[in-house]
């Protein structure tokens, strides 16, 4: 029989009954008790441990009726042979650690997402948050309506309107944790086996997302103009995904004539639409921002996407969907089984950040950092002594850099890796892989870049592309 | 010609072309300008308005670019035919203003979600928020892990080994914004076309998502231990989601040996698997809270669900899974589509939360609060004169009312609806209309009751179905 030597504690506020079962558990879980293995007697180990037999009588009476033991009468209880206690051991393998911190040390990372840390407004968002948490109002703590609370919906639908031309009612919005969630949001919308056509080379993360939802993916030619709208037209797609403001990663702007002829595809079938990725419309360096595909369309065609994760930062889970007037109707029939995925506490806080002019505020000030720094990059790339094209440079916060007669884009990239450069290659961005561009084009990006910095990573990025280095 | 008589404001800080810009195409957008309409030139306009001719270019450029107007060489500039602007006015109609509050006032509602409001830890999760806010640390704002943060689900795993008796590593764990949305995440990684078994009734959220997401459901019948696993066996479903520790809304708790059964059913194909939704498993007010049937699992097979929206506040946007390892290899396929849904700062409160001890502080607390409202429930009833049968009283914040000689279950929801108390029949809760219950039962919820109102609603409860009142 197993000694059962438990240290008791009389002063803690977990019953004597509760510590006594969970020592035997845990000596079961940890493989010290084994099936078949006979207890003490209530009898006994009351007398041994100076408890009341009710006490001991209670632990086991729990044991029993979770099944970890098993009573014979007359003979007594004994752990049960569920086989439930092994490989608990096996469970501490390496998996229980925390996985190591893999990415090596990176000199200049020209990262085509992410931010200018330094640029995001910590204390204002921290003095907005605290006072949203002092109000007194139980309500920020109860559930509220699917689509977000009407008070930030509606100040988007203002915003929007304001920079982007985006016309809708705030009943027409949706706000979500992130663009791949409202895009699972879309997929139960538009019923399923949806043929979305995107832009080849597109944004690679959305396209992931609507694959893994199961969407079929059909990638279309562009021009310089954009998705090409012949090509669209032979397709079956019924959705298209266009990044009309700043294609990504292409830089394009989609000119008033292309959106036409994208709108007028979708006008002539009832089941087609257009999903605006408005991603990165507030950085525009030259002139003022286009507005948005979506103020254009009459005919109830456009699914207009934005988020604040590329304008504040990717931690601050926030995006929003404005939908077209039909497609709000195929939401509400389903919005019940859905939940707002972001809190009241982050609504009220980006609905007060909106309203009060701190957004619009922080947006001009990233727009200046962010134009310095593609200047600085601009400029330092003037001291390069060999031919190169740079386009898509007015906006957002990457630019496309050709190179005509370099080498091999690949051995570029592979060659300013050894150098802890990260540069991007544009023929990762391609979803049909034989459609892949046959110069040499790198992708590089500001954001995250130090102006401090900028400089040197770019002496260095020239080296590199020279094999000088 | 129309008469562009704008108020220029020279110490805005708008430039004065966007100022102009501004101006007219809002005259377009609210109709007053109309297409084909002529613009004054801007030798004229420029005069008029006492700028730089320069000034009006810009603006005319930038509407020019915008499709807004229309050039034509020797004649001047007109408002496009674009069909931009017509209906403009339609939209103003009730859909831009906020829905009314439709609900009447309603007297007692005996509801079975939502949580007591006045149990919210309002100060302790405000003095949290702040103090995670006043970390300098800019890692809060950059986009983490999708599966969330090491930290948080460090202390998820601590939190419910210890309280549920569910073994895994953090790695298995995925947070995210509501149960719907990690359903939407099974979705992704279980594949398409699979088919789920529920309980029949069952709890109709997770139905309705379920349905929405494309799963087919097949409603499995129940006895008192819960899912019938030979009807389960017959049917074709690969998924079996079933609440173990207080199924909803019956109360059933799930013996081991039923446990079992469900397992060894997991384990006959590699395709099996089995949601435990853990949803209120912290309410148990007799005796300790039967463990999790995770906990049983030696084959890989359970998938536990848990949520802090039922335990701490619905506005809480904070759900998470256990995947089994098998599973956790198909979401790190898929993981790079998803990005987390929590902020990183919700992430570090709710941490810090569980790791100092507020949250099991506060759940002891709770449960006391709801302990009272029950136990003042049930003694309510005792005067009633007439036959009633109690179920499911022991977990949970509802029970299940059986009223044999009653009348009809729907006549005394709509009589109780007519002196505005709210109760819940339980046919409302079968997917199978067919299988429904014959007798009539209430399902009546004391979470968001106020115990000094359980008295006097009890009493007009019985009053009701004794069609007294």
């Amino acid at each position: 029989m197993y000694e059962l030597t438990i240290a008791l504690d009389a002063k803690s506020k977990k019953p004597l009954y509760e510590q006594i079962y969970d020592h035997i558990k845990g000596e079961m879980l940890k493989g010290r008790m084994r099936p078949g293995e006979r207890l003490p007697s209530t009898r006994v180990l009351s007398r041994y441990l100076q408890v009341s037999r009710s006490t001991v009588n209670l632990a086991y009476e729990q044991l029993l009726a979770e099944g970890y033991l098993e009573s014979i009468p007359c003979k007594g209880y004994y752990v049960s042979n569920l086989e439930l206690f092994e490989e608990v051991q096996e469970q501490d393998d390496g998996s229980l650690s925390k996985p190591e911190e893999s990415r090596e040390s990176i000199l200049y990372d020209f990262a085509l997402n992410g931010i200018d840390e330094d640029g995001f407004p910590v204390n204002q968002w921290r003095k907005i948050s605290k006072k949203i948490l002092d109000w007194e109002e139980s309500s920020l703590f109860q559930l509220g309506d699917s689509a977000g609370e009407w008070g930030v919906r509606d100040a988007i639908t203002q915003y929007i309107y304001r920079s982007r031309g985006v016309l809708c009612s705030p009943n027409q919005i949706i706000i979500g944790a992130g663009n791949d969630y409202l895009l699972m949001l879309l997929h139960v919308i538009l019923k399923h086996n949806t043929v979305v056509a995107m832009e080849n080379p597109t944004y690679k993360s959305a396209y992931e997302t609507f694959q893994c939802l199961g969407f079929s993916v059909k990638g279309i030619s562009m021009d310089t103009m954009g998705m090409q709208v012949d090509e669209l037209e032979q397709s079956e797609a019924s959705v298209a995904y266009v990044m009309p403001s700043h294609q990504f990663p292409m830089g394009y702007v989609m000119p008033v004539k292309r959106r036409l002829q994208l709108l007028n595809w979708a006008a002539k079938s009832e089941n087609r639409y257009i999903i605006e990725d408005d991603y990165d419309s507030e950085f525009r360096y030259k002139g003022k921002p286009i507005p948005a595909l979506q103020g254009l369309d009459r005919k109830d065609k456009v699914i207009y996407l934005g988020t604040f994760s590329k304008s504040i930062a990717p931690a601050i889970r926030f995006s929003y969907m404005v939908l077209p007037k039909s497609l709000k109707e195929k939401w509400d029939d389903v919005k019940k089984a859905f939940s707002v995925t972001i809190s009241k506490v982050d609504q009220r806080i980006m609905q007060e950040f909106i309203e009060n002019g701190t957004y619009e505020r922080h947006l001009n000030r990233m727009r200046n950092r962010y134009r310095t720094k593609r200047d600085l990059m601009l400029s330092c790339m003037k001291k390069w002594q060999f031919p190169y094209v740079i386009t898509g440079e007015d906006a957002g916060v990457h630019m496309v850099l050709h190179l005509p007669g370099a080498g091999k884009e690949q051995e570029i990239v592979e060659r300013a890796g050894k150098h802890k450069i990260l540069v991007y290659g544009l023929s990762n961005y391609y979803i049909r892989k034989s459609q892949q561009n046959q110069e040499t084009v790198l992708l590089i990006g500001y954001a995250t870049l130090r102006e401090a910095d900028i400089p040197a990573a770019m002496k260095m990025l020239g080296e590199v592309i020279e094999n000088k280095l």
